[in-house]
């Protein structure tokens, strides 16, 4: 239950079941990137974690990704989770309209969307970050993996990247105009 | 609660005020709109009714707003409220992207964003939505009011839309490319 | 010169070639769809026609696209073209917002862009247009298939659709939301 | 004929009159700002100018304005015209994604759209830029002014922002969420 945790524990466990039991729970999906002087794209940052989807144990390619706590604001959610995910000297430039590039709809039953999360129905807005520092993987995070588009492109097409990630970073690249 | 009483009331008020003192609700906020046979948009909706506010008894101007509820696709939420406030009739056409044109972050406290709702800490996703049907205000809604893409920048600069609804139809507009 | 001769010849062909060797040339690039009640994407039109890259007898897949002319709408320009190409019983939904979900730059050298257009520097602004009526295929189409996403996902990842058309059509499932 | 200077001189005037009398002519409307460490836009900057309207002698407050050039990337043009206008030490970060936040279509017939341009049919891809570093007012710019968000609403509200700039100025401020 990271999130809790990261929110200083102040939302118990049960009092998070409660709500995830009762009303669709607001995460972010965040799709750090490099760009070069151009802002071109050159690298996307993937993490290798133990997997979110509950069934502890399992290691997955995962995208960075977060619930949004009462009270916070979207931008500082994007920057709270990146620096919990990336490390504190990760600099990344929160996008500067709320819009994002993709809504990911993530229910407890598989095959409603591309989107699947056993613990809860959860809406992510999806955006792309780019990051300017140096990151280091922290948490529970295992590594993080800078892929290329095209590598990154592969990597969205298997299985290895749970729960739709996938989809969400095939539909990060096609956003940044990139071939998927 | 009028959104728990459209969910048929399998959520509580109870547990409903729970969830809201814990996480932040998600929303949709909707403009429908009429457009002539190049899609130019010729009108827009605004609902005359009890404020949702929460302070009793006070009139005011409105979008079309409601809670996506639990397992509920955003697509099928879009659809129950606009039915719910436009009537059975209406004929809406649901975005074909789920990606919003606007995120309005209402806050229980006044002043941290443009949006305000005293209920709780709300989320929502803002769309416009194509009528093409009979539209006939339901439930609290005393009425509904086709107002020029002029009208309707000319209310949106009026104290008559609270919370904030008047800052997302200017949104509406210049997303919809008109002077406002 | 297709587009010259939709426009009533105004401009002929030595003027249009002038104008290519000066300066971008703005086009739409459209992509048909047909929804559901929910609006939900069920088929993705795509042409099959006599080949726009400029070598004479090859037959290519092909999403809708032509040139935008002088003092023409957007609007206009997106009605014209799937008029000419869908027919005009196609009764097509322009999109109300004149943003379009990607922007796709043509260059007459390869590799520079995931579009080619030997022809010319264009740029196009790309949307998904709705049609509810019936489309039979006009002028050079020699056909038009109605595919599902995942048909359209797997034509869009062959060499079938040249010039980036298959890009771009990723790119439209992508913001559409389905996988790709 | 300022992009043409720009551009080196290799397309005359004379060919740019014809290029202009036979097809839209596509252009970048670009809104330079400034952020915070949470991107949040703290300035917006507006350029005091000799009119490009063509009534030469008169002042206007304008947003950084070009063609793009045959065989120019979108973001090359993008980089060129804010450092023709905000000087080379601007370092501006180019939008990742090429979706621009709105299109404006610039007619010499007054009032088919609120964006007009007596020299030409132009269609500008609209985005907002944040630079980073010094900005000073180059060419023909008389001065650099940088807003609040409210003080940029205001002035967009005024007739000193021609051809339209003043509803996309309104555009981008409601793009990044404030009130305008």
């Amino acid at each position: 239950m990271q999130e809790t945790e990261t929110a200083g524990g102040w939302l118990t466990r049960d009092e998070l079941r409660d709500a995830r039991d009762r009303v669709p729970i607001l995460y972010v999906n965040l799709v750090p990137v490099r760009v070069d002087e151009r802002s071109q794209v050159t690298r996307i940052g993937v993490l290798l974690r133990a997997s979110q989807e509950g069934d502890v144990g399992t290691i997955a390619h995962e995208l960075v990704s977060g619930r949004v706590l009462y009270h916070e604001r979207l931008r500082d959610a994007v920057l709270r989770h990146i620096e919990r995910d990336l490390g504190p000297m990760a600099l990344p430039q929160v996008p500067i309209a709320p819009q994002p590039f993709a809504i990911a709809e993530y229910f407890p039953t598989p095959g409603v969307t591309p989107f699947h999360d056993p613990r809860q129905h959860a809406v992510a807005l999806a955006y792309v970050v780019v990051v300017m520092g140096d990151c280091a993987p922290q948490g529970d995070s295992l590594n993080l993996a800078w892929l290329t588009p095209a590598e990154a492109a592969a990597l969205a097409a298997t299985p290895d990247m749970a729960g739709g990630h996938g989809v969400l970073l095939r539909q990060a690249l096609a956003h940044l105009g990139h071939a998927v």
